[in-house]
């Protein structure tokens, strides 16, 4: 494997005790949070009142934003940062999905920059002093509750930008998987998906002596597909809605990239359609996944596939010529993600044909540096193709 | 799953390249490190001069202190207390296998108490302030390099005690690899054997419901024995000592038993032998480890054994009766230990027959807590069954 760093600092409260520990950790970051959230959801699943609930009672000050979008936008971390150094909060506490908790990251990044945030979110400008992060997550997908990056899009220039630090990663995160048993069923499939493509990113890598990293790949994986029919079909079983939870930090907190370096283009592709459209970043992924596989699949690297038809679908490829285990793997894929209703094609998600050179031309420039570090190495033309293929 | 926290710190920094990160990390949590460390294995295999070399340029003040014992006793600790005080060190740094680090991690833990260290270490009085504590192991093992527990001798009184605590646990690790290409063929094979101990504690579990833990378990499994024997018969191979080095972390860090709850009885067992005949930790857990499964065995938990069996050795169990695929993985793991020289009696690592009752009634007294909650629940006449089975 490659030389690596490894530092994850996260900790992590899980279970519907979880909230034990709250009031200790915001004392222990910080003296006024800023709470930040979407819709109304979580006050329906319960982790508004738990979070808030315990605030009052320990006479902890806060403040609140809601209305952060579904891809989180500039102008929510610009009034972000309005509020936070009006009310002078010093710590960030996001509840919900990625949304809430990309945006409260941005918040904490860019609050006391005094140039323009998009300097910092856009890496112009590297990533000074950022306020501790608190996360309550309540959607099982994106696993930001225990990652460094952040996504914020602006819809004037059709950009949607990733970047990430060390000092972004959250200090502590509350897991109640039973706020999840009210994701709606989109979110649930799409975080689903989400989650795969985390770990498909680096499973599908040009570094097979990360032996390890491949293993836990697969347990990812398996953990993923197992039970990702379960939370669709049955939303408030617990085991799987704790397995599911708990997997989705794992895909994306460095355990199976550290040592294991990739180019992460399947989101680069996929960046494009949420910059355009507007897309739900786990559908996007559903749909680009399996036409970014086929693109990929070479004689070379088809061992990787068989890997993943056996942890993915427990199917043994032994005995089966490789290109059609391979090709089986990407036909499993797409009739997994037609299982719990996720669109196939980017016609069916409203992505206009006459788009495709554009997207592709884009995601080239914005993925440069991803697609020459690809498991497969891309182009403009090859973005084009998979996007055709998706189509 | 069961609810849990998880918060592992530890910054890792892996591979040949690790040290430049070394000096900055010393003056993060610290001013003058106390190094410690056993024989002169440390000498020839580069860790010293790597530490050491890099202190001087830097101008870092340090003291030494050598001569840990294999297996760490409490008059090492006593003497790395005497010399921090008097040197006034401030951060523990011990270069080796688990002996340096355990006896390093109890050097911090014990340092500013002012009565008998034995107190903490028996966990008769809480640890208190702990010197911060970076690790340079060259062995693969333990993984204490990730830990939060020490475990220490007293060879007056036939005790050997475990004890951790979340501030014991290294704030940095450097994991070189190839410092590993020159550990003796004994502490290799004895190393496999340790770590496969810690996936199997865990794995062995009476929490189902924890599905990631237990696929994380195997992948585990399968890294360890896919690549056990080639550290054994070909000791610079990089790939092998990479992956055993790091599986070695995952396999105690709290990975596989946060949310799956057991009891440690195997090393409650295994405890013993060292007590009274100081024999090598991994060499005892290998000897102990197959009878402890055959006695864990019943037709309710087999399913795990399958599991076991799939993931150590690539042996797929379907269509085959659960409790003789089972007992096959249980003839597998000793068939493995033997191949790469491990003894598999008790009577061939000096165990006296007479001695077996004695040490089954200690086992069962430090182990109470412990056996409790095994996969099976044990007391001593089982403890004493199955010094039998392995004698």
């Amino acid at each position: 494997m490659k030389d690596f760093w490894y530092y994850v600092p996260t900790r992590i409260n899980f279970g519907p005790s979880c909230f034990q520990y709250l009031v200790d950790t915001i004392k222990q970051w910080g003296t006024k949070p800023l709470i930040v959230y979407g819709g109304g959801s979580i006050k329906k699943n319960g982790a508004y009142d738990a979070v808030v609930g315990r605030l009052k009672e320990a006479g902890i000050p806060f403040v609140e934003m809601d209305g952060v979008e579904p891809n989180p936008r500039l102008e929510s971390v610009i009034k972000g940062n309005e509020i936070c150094r009006k009310e002078k909060c010093d710590i960030l506490l996001p509840i919900g999905g990625a949304s809430a908790i990309d945006c409260a990251k941005s918040i904490a990044a860019t609050c006391t920059y005094k140039g323009d945030p998009w300097d910092i979110i856009s890496k112009k400008v590297q990533v000074g002093k950022v306020f501790p992060i608190i996360t309550v997550p309540t959607l099982s997908a994106a696993g930001s509750e225990m990652s460094t990056s952040s996504v914020i899009s602006r819809m004037d220039i059709n950009e949607k930008a990733g970047y990430s630090d060390p000092e972004m990663r959250p200090k502590a995160s509350f897991l109640n998987p039973e706020f999840t048993f009210t994701m709606p069923k989109k979110q649930t499939a799409a975080g689903i998906a989400d989650a795969i493509s985390h770990v498909a990113e680096s499973y599908f890598s040009n570094v097979p002596e990360a032996y390890l990293q491949a293993k836990f790949g697969e347990a990812l994986f398996n953990t993923l597909f197992h039970y990702g029919k379960t939370v669709y079909n049955d939303p408030k079983n617990y085991e799987a809605r704790s397995n599911i939870m708990w997997a989705c930090c794992w895909a994306i907190n460095g355990l199976v990239v550290k040592g294991n370096p990739v180019g992460w283009s399947m989101h680069k592709l996929e960046h494009e359609l949420s910059a355009f459209y507007d897309v739900t970043h786990g559908i996007g992924l559903a749909v680009i996944m399996p036409a970014w596989m086929e693109w990929m699949l070479t004689e070379d690297n088809a061992y990787r596939y068989l890997g993943y038809l056996k942890a993915a679908f427990e199917i043994d490829p032994s005995g089966m010529d490789k290109m059609v285990a391979a090709k089986l793997a990407i036909t499993k894929t797409k009739e997994y993600f037609a299982e719990i209703d996720l669109p196939l094609r980017l016609r069916d998600i409203g992505i206009e044909k006459d788009m495709l050179p554009k997207m592709a031309h884009e995601a080239s420039i914005i993925g440069k540096d991803y697609f020459s570090k690809a498991f497969r190495v891309l182009d403009e033309n090859a973005a084009f193709e998979i996007y055709k293929m998706a189509y």
